[in-house]
């Protein structure tokens, strides 16, 4: 039997260039960076890597190329999720074909669906895949998959190994391992909530899908690895770390644009999301940076492996990013 | 100048066949059937329709055999939200060259967008096309379109014609219709919720796009057309005949299950959803329709015009639906 | 049988003097004024009346105060609820002794209760009362009251005569008129949400209870008599005069302080709230108050007997106001 | 400097007799069970106390019963919310001369008040007291108060010594740690949502306010002492199983009746709520309860100190209890 997923998994911005195109050099680059520095897992496709700005097309790309670079390296959790359950399973095969550890699923968005027909959509899924299939569960943003349906399904589905669940709420993530893992022992929980990060390793959890990893991937592999040692004392401690950091960024508008301003602050660009902004909105985004970049140098001088933008050799310098933003402020001024 | 967008416009379901592809004949048909009965246009790609559940290709497809087979009966109002701003442009020049009197563009969904993004996201499209564009506001399931922002999109973009409101607030509307009709009185408001149709041509909107057309088009019709003749007593009359069938068929899990029954009720057989259901989940859906098929047994005896299955010649009757009812439902269990 | 409950109901505003007390002869005064413009009824202590802002022994004698100077020439509907069962019976009671049309009774708030559980809050105070009860559905504030238990609640209770709905949802409030008007014709269902109130005679409410009638009497009761006489166009023309000034009103933060202002506007100084406010929420309060008087003025042109504070014979004219509020806020910088 | 306010206090159910009123004998009894059990305080007049089902003479009876009674005993933090700041105040001063350790005054209900009005409302509250007061954020009830307010009112108020937090939301309550320690040290925060009891331990907060404490308190006082200890994996273990017990008492509806029938089997029997209940809403209950025995006598066999009612000696047995309901039950259908 596979390992449960297990460990801090990042769902990945997803870098385009001017043109707004895949950026695939650029994905490569860094996804090389975010493994170096501890990431146990990549995760393509997710609401951070703005899946449903893509097309289909280029969904699949995404995947290819991060499949064929990554190797063994890491392993894949990739997001599956298509128009409907055909579509669906035909992109689980194709990503399984191409090694994906596992594939993940969000529950149908738009319409609000019940829990019978939450059940029936993955149920469908699962009993015509050959890959291994996580559970995506964000209530934000799509039909919330409730406790006895989770159960329901990790009963009646082998091929669903596991839930990511971006609710934040830690009864419920306690009842869903309840519930689970007496039947399922190696069923996985990941929390997708970086604010709640310790208290859900605490709770069980096996690790998280958490978008702060693409940012500090050092922070959160530290935070994983002091809740491993049952170091929880340093756990809750760099989860105050965290928490401010995450904040910023999830608050900032037009999610995940805050994302975006904190790989910037590490030295990362990885170009504009496909949601037009307005200036005043860049220039919110861009005192977000600022405030990023300052907490990251202050996080630095107590973990140095952190570091802003400034000071990561062969990155741009601060300079390059305000005068780039300035550029593009101006740019939208003038149209 | 053209007119402004006005009447009921059916947001249609897509016709699917046996093995769940777009039924075009049976399209047509059901079409011929709306138009002969009153509707003052179409409105493929709606949230009725499900076309989050057709693939791109698909949905271009369906609007082409739309505008083929339609011709200038009615015009055509067609859905053309794609995954981002260039796909949903694209959509837009394609369907106007087709001949679509205009294009509806429901709000970004599944992230939750700030009024200034959803601004951006309409003026960016808006500037690109040269088809006329409606708003689509459905807070129930897509970022909600505030008033300030419909009226900045109204002053700031011609191409803008109108917009599809599905909350139900009247008050709400009455802000929109205060906001923007000074300034652009052709500018269109068609109400979404077909509960509130009366009260939402009494407070001046131009008609609406409503599901229930799909159903019982004659009654829409006649609704629309005593609120046009100033007969406010008839029209909530009829309004009050309208809203048990509504709630009948939107209260039923799994929209639009709900309205597929109400149209095999009047002897349309357009197929399965997508999404797929369970035997508990299709024996409700049925016990709808029968309660679908009373209730427009009762409304017979007082609008002839509007008749069950049993009696529209030429159509299935009632045993045939039980009996292909009861097959599905075998059918699943035995899987 | 007694006619049902018609026409429109002031919420008032309860007046208190410089020391925080109930102002007893203010309080006469303005429902004089109230009553002289047209209004057809008084509500005391209603959510206008903060009546959870007073105690049990302040809430009777506003009801005592009223009963003995207003007379027979309005009716009273008293709100009557009190912290459980055997206190609201006993309000009820006193209250009928006072001589008051009826009572209105809020869903229980605080705790959110089951309908089952509201069913019996209402069912055993309507068994043991000898006054006739008005259910008053609040959603905003309280458990809401859903179409089955009013249903309930009319068919079981012969002392429920009416609800008051402050939901603004027109197809909830059509629905709870199909629901028992067949059965009790007599039964009164009037709105709470001025921003409806022409589409809610409209579909065949009895009248309303309105906070704005507070402000501007003059104009909901023209609103009123308009649709009573089927004049549908002039009753919608004064629905969207009558918008703009419930919006700036309600949206006033720290309900109903935009109603004060309001009253004042119309040179009714009914003092503070009992709810403390800080200076920037005092100046905030008084912008809002200038731009009624300014939208007050402009109505006035179009409806005479409406008129701002200023040409108001006997009231403070606009400098004393604005000297009096520049008094309170330095007094409470001076703290 | 008083130490800050920790441990486990019991907001205790408020015992009534048959003719409902408050039953100042079983109250007496019953908490001193609880403070034999190991609950370090009690909080009287709280949500789980039905305090505003109580008239403000009963909620100032039940604290002075209870500050005789306990004694130095255990501190008493008594809920002191009354109509406005000026009863408030005043119920202030009266419990601080009765001798509780703090009062506890949740935000204004029913209406929903911005952060500034929580302010001002409760700063003038705090400026007017000689007894320490907590704030007490219940968002499911009552306005919320938001982390910025928390740390306004900490900074500026000495009085203010602590705030109970019933959200559940443990990086709220994080946010809430980080904003206000490193100033007030000694602000003590409290966690009334119990299923989060173990995960808010760890994150910092000094305890909580917990209404299972007044059913298992050896179980609470268990999870309790294990994390002052350290000892997390006793900690969650504990909180696994104080959570179905939770869930079971949380979700019978019309709260607290989950809690009374909690208490019922553990062998207290305080009486019927003042809102009245239906039979299926009785034999709802009953059914609770004895999930609640078997799930007690479950936990009884892995903590032996804690038993269900049939074993406790001087209470009654099970057939007593089940004999009372159906005596209840029938004497409702007698009606």
């Amino acid at each position: 039997m596979k390992q449960p997923l297990a460990g801090i998994y990042t769902p990945n911005i997803t870098p385009v260039d001017q043109q707004g195109r895949v950026d695939e050099d650029k994905l490569c680059a860094y996804v090389d960076w975010l493994i170096e520095r501890g990431v146990h897992g990549l995760y393509p496709n997710g609401s951070t890597g703005e899946f449903t700005r893509f097309t289909a097309q280029e969904r699949r790309r995404i995947v290819e190329v991060l499949c064929q670079h990554v190797g063994n390296r890491v392993p894949i959790l990739a997001g599956a999720a298509e128009a409907n359950v055909r579509e669906t399973i035909d992109a689980c095969e194709t990503y399984g074909g191409m090694g994906v550890r596992a594939v993940a699923i969000v529950a149908p968005y738009y319409y609000k669906l019940s829990p019978e027909a939450i059940y029936q959509y993955f149920k469908e899924i699962a009993d015509h895949v050959s890959v291994d299939v996580t559970l995506y569960n964000i209530p934000l943003f799509a039909s919330p998959i409730d406790v006895p349906t989770v159960r329901r399904l990790a009963l009646d589905c082998p091929r669903i190994v596991g839930i990511k669940d971006s609710s934040g709420d830690i009864p419920q993530m306690m009842r869903m391992i309840a519930a689970v893992r007496p039947h399922r022992p190696a069923f996985s929980f990941l929390t997708g909530w970086d604010a709640a990060l310790a208290p859900s390793l605490l709770i069980g959890c096996n690790g998280g899908t958490n978008a702060t990893s693409g940012v500090v991937p050092e922070l959160t592999r530290a935070l994983y690895d002091a809740a491993q040692a049952g170091q929880w004392d340093r756990a809750v401690q760099l989860q105050y770390r965290l928490l401010p950091l995450f904040d910023a960024m999830i608050s900032q508008p037009e999610f995940p644009e805050g994302f975006r301003r904190g790989a910037l602050a590490r030295g990362w660009d990885l170009g504009r999301s496909r949601q037009p902004l307005a200036p005043e909105q860049i220039e919110a985004a861009q005192r977000t940076q600022e405030r990023l970049m300052q907490m990251l140098s202050e996080l630095s001088q107590w973990m140095p492996e952190i570091s802003p933008a400034r000071t990561t050799p062969g990155q741009k310098n601060d300079d390059a990013f305000i005068e780039r933003i300035v550029r593009e402020v101006i740019a939208q001024l003038q149209q």
